[in-house]
Parts: structure tokens; sequence; C-alpha cells
């Protein structure tokens, strides 16, 4: 199918903006520029007063976690975790799981998300939410090796790479979802590298969230969680890590002699008061960094959007220097460095050749007037609800405003049942 | 005029929220509650899955900097100040400044806020376009002591109060506003409290912005700024200090002492580096503080939601403490505080005998779902598009997502056309 995107207003890969047209041909990116009058258009989109950028990649969420938005809200880290949000998911079964994501996918498409990366049990639920629905993900198992179904879950991380590795039209990547090194002894991480290796897998994980992890992890090794999970060969998969804020400058050496990716959450580890990742010091190193919402239950939504201001405005005031994170660098995190940063190449510039992901903005509305600088004003001053409309894949998934995969009202229905239900 | 505002879910003074009617009798709440069967309604609206909250209040803006939206970004402070932001204000004329003054208002009105603090020049053009939107404000004539208009400035001050103060039906209050301690000399602050005291009129002023100017107060006075208004009797005025950034536990308890009510700018100060206010040390030694937004130029929009967001969040980073202002705290600020920094004891609750200035958010969308806590979304999942309807002074100004009180499509027409002029 040739879909053409005219008279849109484009942000290139170098941060400019330039109006031109898109010419889509199945899920690429056909050319950027005047389409020749032979081609053949199917559908034509008239982008008159939309900004066209790639679609935005949450590098970092547990969408299932969606049914405990707004649960439970400022409490200590441990209180929230041992008294409210773990015996809360222990209730939840496969059905909480798939309206969880859905609910999670329906929020994320109509704030302009095209890619999320997920760590969660059950995760062929949300496989069948990601298949349905037509956005991108890379879903892995999340994996408490010191838990008593440690061996049953990387399993069932194995067969969810049997099932859903490169399915969905090639939306789907699945990798191996170790959770951390302080609920993954050494032993099992050990196992996890081996299986993701046999199979080719990378791996996703949280690093260095909270200081008090590290400081265990020191205590207990002798090493920071970084230079131990280089020393038991986890780093030798490409791995995506979550958090990494409490990072020393011995710690981002390693992770730049290995190319780890991050996943930088603001909202999450500003809520929950975990710190302030020192991503600034990461890109100087060429480290990628892309940017997560984190779950819903610690962030409370997953609008990627906020997660661009909230990096660009906490960075300058932490380094008393506001030339940090820029407005353009600060959307180049959340699209072009998301992409690579969940391991997808093809992804995440508007450029020939790329994947078909792309988020319209309308831009009609007060926050975008006047028009100095569109670039600024996305970063600095609009909000979510100028997203329009999506594509992934080629394919249109939010078309002015209105999900076209999914129903709304139903997923929000049945979402709220099964959150409503766990409380019982 | 009699409005019913019917089967609302209500935010009450103690921060619970309750299904129940509101009453307004012209510019008053006349109950929180079930109506009595024979009260006359002129008009129902109908708040079904509606939060109704106090109308917001931004302490702190300078309303046609709205037309520099997007003009000036990512730059050091004086960088932008001198070759970007002041040479571009001095060509600003009287059209300029109302048509900002509509823009930042439209935006305001749509996202929630019902009163704002304002600080600039040819404020009257301001107060046209306050007198003519029906929202509330509180002006004040931005004054340079050392600059060559500085006497010119501060007659203009008493012009406007005597124009304005009180009038558009107790709608505008007018303060004095004398810029900043670095921009106006003690025997200037002499004669600005002089007047004010005079007319009985308060006083609007940035205060320790910035640790540059706090160090020049202190080499050049050897006091900080705030002692050194203290010592010119600054604080004999009821005084509205945006900012308060840089201050000391001295500082704190001279403001306690004298009542100084607090402008907090999170987004403003984030984006310019200028540094985190100790709003929590405050906020125990009893002082009021509101949010505010600051202008466009250093945001760069008008959204309170978005200044109560960032104040729950930051606070809780920098202070390591996942409880430093709750969900219910920011609301607050943004509402109660809010009014009360600007002087104005019967804004900013719902409760009998206040006046009737109030938002009514929809809570129809994903990120309100599902609704464990209803407090809670607003404050970290919602954002300001839900707004659906605005009251202020008993009068609808926002119906629908559709203001009343002015073409929007001109007011954005006008004021990007007065915002390319300035630039040629």
């Amino acid at each position: 199918m040739n879909i053409l995107i005219k008279q849109a207003t484009v942000l290139l890969p170098d941060g400019t903006v330039k109006e031109t047209d898109i010419a889509i041909e199945d899920d690429l990116i056909a050319k950027v520029g005047t389409i020749a009058p032979d081609w053949h258009i199917d559908r034509e989109i008239n982008a008159t007063n939309k900004l066209v950028t790639p679609g935005l990649v949450n590098t970092h969420t547990h969408a299932s976690m969606t049914l405990l938005r707004s649960y439970a809200d400022d409490m200590q880290l441990m209180d929230w975790l041992q008294n409210k949000i773990w015996p809360i998911e222990a209730k939840m079964r496969k059905n909480d799981i798939y309206w969880g994501a859905m609910l999670a996918i329906a929020e994320m498409i109509k704030t302009g998300t095209t890619t999320f990366a997920d760590m969660y049990a059950d995760m062929e639920k949300v496989g069948e939410a990601v298949a349905e629905t037509g956005i991108r993900a890379v879903l892995s198992r999340g994996l408490i090796g010191s838990a008593p179904n440690g061996n049953k879950a990387l399993e069932e991380n194995k067969e969810l790479f049997q099932t859903y590795h490169n399915r969905a039209d090639g939306r789907i990547t699945v990798m191996f979802g170790p959770h951390a090194p302080y609920t993954c002894p050494p032993d099992y991480i050990k196992k996890v590298v081996k299986e993701a290796q046999s199979l080719g897998a990378e791996i996703h994980m949280h690093l260095s969230e909270t200081i008090g992890e590290v400081e265990n992890c020191v205590k207990e090794y002798q090493k920071s969680p970084i230079a131990l999970m280089e020393e038991l060969g986890l780093f030798d998969c490409g791995v995506l890590a979550a958090h990494c804020v409490h990072v020393s400058d011995e710690d981002i050496l390693i992770m730049k002699k290995h190319d780890v990716r991050v996943a930088h959450n603001p909202g999450s580890n500003m809520k929950l008061a975990s710190g302030i990742a020192p991503i600034t010091k990461m890109l100087d190193a060429g480290i990628c960094v892309g940017l997560g919402t984190d779950g819903a239950s610690s962030n409370n939504n997953l609008d990627l959007l906020e997660e661009l201001r909230l990096t660009t405005l906490l960075h300058k005031v932490n380094q008393y220097d506001p030339l940090a994170i820029p407005a353009a660098k600060g959307i180049q995190l959340a699209t072009e460095y998301g992409a690579k940063a969940v391991g997808l190449p093809k992804v995440g510039k508007i450029e020939k050749g790329y994947k078909a992901d792309l988020t319209l903005f309308d831009m009609s509305g007060t926050k975008w007037c006047p028009r100095h600088d569109i670039v600024s004003l996305l970063a600095y001053s609009a909000n979510s609800s100028s997203v329009d409309t999506v594509l992934i894949n080629g394919k249109i998934v939010l078309d002015k405003g209105i999900l076209v995969t999914m129903d709304e009202e139903r997923v929000m229905y049945e979402a709220n049942r099964c959150a409503m239900n766990l409380l019982k």
C-alpha cells in the first residue's frame, strides 16, 4: 500500500524542519521530498499545519502495570513495593495482563509512541495485544532468579522468543529480561546469558536504579552492579539497561566499552526519588541514551513527550547549564536514540529506507503560537494532546485522534473492570 | 444568575473528593451539597464524569511575553536577555502588549487557570484584556529603577492602580512591580514602598532568582536581597516574591516574619538553570507558596498543571524523599495557596462564600483509567487537555473546550502577526 503524506512540516534527521511530502511504500519510507506525478497513491494524508516526527520510542515500561495507575503513590519505595505493588501483582492473571497492555498501548499510540520496550510476566498476552494493535514492541519476560519460579520464568522467556521474535510483520523483538542484579544471583545471570546467546537474543535489565542497591552490591561482591554484570558476561549480549542512575565514571567506561544502551526514565526516577542519571556524561562518552516512562504506577502515565520535556528541564537545572539537552537533542533521544537503544537500527528517523513509524502533531492550538521555532515548540510548549495521526510500520493506527485498530471504550471498560477486581 | 453544577466529582478543601452538586449565585459559591428543590436554576451544567477543582492560580507570569514563545531558547541567561529578549522587548508597542496578553489569557483559560499575577509594561493594555475576557488578575507595572524611565514607570504604576484596582467586577487587583533588587537601587525601592503604602497597594517583585544576583547583592550591600529588602521596608507592604531560589535559612526566617508569599516557578527555574527553590523548607516554616509559569519565553507555556506536576516530581528527587509534596499538596499549592499568595483570601477553595472560580476536568480519557485515586490522577497522570469547562467569578468562560469570551482564531492570528512584525 502506498501512502502519501502531503505538505507536511517534516522533522529531518539533522534536527531541522522542512515543508515537504513523505511517500510510504508498505512498511517503509520510500521518499522524503516531492513525489513523482506518476507515483501511485492509495491513500493521501493532508498534513497541512502538521508536524511529522519519527514515532516516539518508549525504551522502558511495564505496560500491564497500567492497571495500577494511581493505586499507590507518595510512598517510600519498599513500603510501596512490599505492601501495595507486589501483593496486587501476585493476584494478576493472564486476562489482567492482556487488558493492562491494551490500555497501555491505547495510551501510547494516542500520545505518539510507536515502539515500546516492555518487561513483565505472562508476556505472551502482551505479544497478543501488540500483534492485534499494530504497535512495535520489544518484549522480555521479567526474570527474578531468586524466586521459586526463576527457572520456569526463564523457560517462558525462551518460549516467548520462539513464539514471538520477529513475528507480527516483524514488529516484535524478544529479549531476555533478568530483572536486576539484586534479584538475579550470579549463577542465574550466567544461565540467562547462555540461553540468550544460544538464541542470538539481547537483554533488557534494570541496572543501578537506587543508591541502596548499588551499595548492597558493592558490599556483597566488592563491585558495582555494572562491573559485576561485565564480569558475568552479561554485556557480551547486546544490553538495554534501564535507569543507570547511580553509575560512576568507571561504570560509564565499562558501559561504553560494551555498547550498553540506556533507558533514561526521568519521571519515574523523580517520583520514586531514585536520583538523577548522569546522561549528559553518558552521551559525551558516546553511549546511546533513549527515554522511557517506566510503569504507570511510578510515573503515572505513558506519555513520552512528558519524559522528553522532563529530560530537557531536569538536566539543565541539575548541571546549572541552560544549554544541557537542548530541544533538538531531547527529541533525538525520544526517537532516533530510543530506536537504537531498543536495538532497531532502521527505526527512528524520517529517511528513505527507514520504517514508516511516524507521529503527526496538529500545530493549530495556542501552545503552538506564535511559531518562531517549531522544534522548540514541540520540546517545551506543546503536549501530547496535539498528537493527531500515527503510522506504525506503514499502517495508520491513529487517524485524527481516533484509534483505528482498537475499540478505545471497550479497552477502558475492561481495563477498569480488571483493575477493580484486583482490589477485591 | 444561578448556576447549578450537577453530579460533579468535587475536590474539597481537605484534599478529598466527593460526588455532589455546587450551587453558584452570581460570583459566589452558594452551596456545596444537595440543592433544595425550590432553588431557582438559570443554567445547569451536567458534571457527570467531571472533576471540579478550584480554578488554578498562576502566581507569576509576564503574559505579553507569550509573543516571544519559542523565539529564543537553549541559551545562557545574559546572552538570552541582552541579545534576544531585551532588544525585541524594546520594539513592543501597546498593540503587541494587548495581543500578547490575549494569547496568554486564551491559553491560561484553556488550561484551567482562573487567576494570574502579571508584571510587565503598558499594563493598561493587559487590564483591558483582563476586563474583556473575564479572567481574574493581579497586575503590576514592572519597574526598573535604574532605567531612565524609572520615575515615569512608577507614575504609570500609580495610574494603573487608580484606573484598574478593584475594577472589572472586582476581578483586577493592582500591585506595584519593582522588578528586582539588582534593577532597583535602595532609594528607588523606598520611593516605591512609599507610593504603595500611600495607596494601600501590595508589591510583586522578583527576589533571589539566580546565585549571581545574590552574590552581587552581598558584595555591594553586605546583605542578601531578602535582608536588604527587609531593611528598606519593602516587607512592610504585603509582598508576592517570585522565585526565591537562592534563599538561606536566615532569609526564610525574615520571609516568615513579614509573611512574604512566594511564587515558585519550577519550569522556568529548570529551563534557565537558575536552581531549585527550597519550597519544602519554606512550607515547613509556614510560608505561603503558590505556583507560577513565569513568562512563555522561559517555560515555554502557561500551563499550570505542568508546574504542579514539576513541583511534585522535582522536590521528591531533589530531597531523595518520595513523600515530598504529595499529590494533594501540589494541588493545594496550585489553588488555595496560590490565591493566598496573590492576596485573594476568598479565592482558591470550593466552599460556600468563596468566589466561583472553578475548573472542570473531563475524566473520560485513558490517562484517567483506571480510577483508583482521582487526586493522584490529576497530579501525576492527566494533562491540561482534560480541561473542559471553566468558570470565573460565577461566569462560564470556557464551555466544553470553547472560549466563550474570546475569538480564539482571531487572537492567534493577531498574536502571530504581532510576533512576526517584531522580527522585522
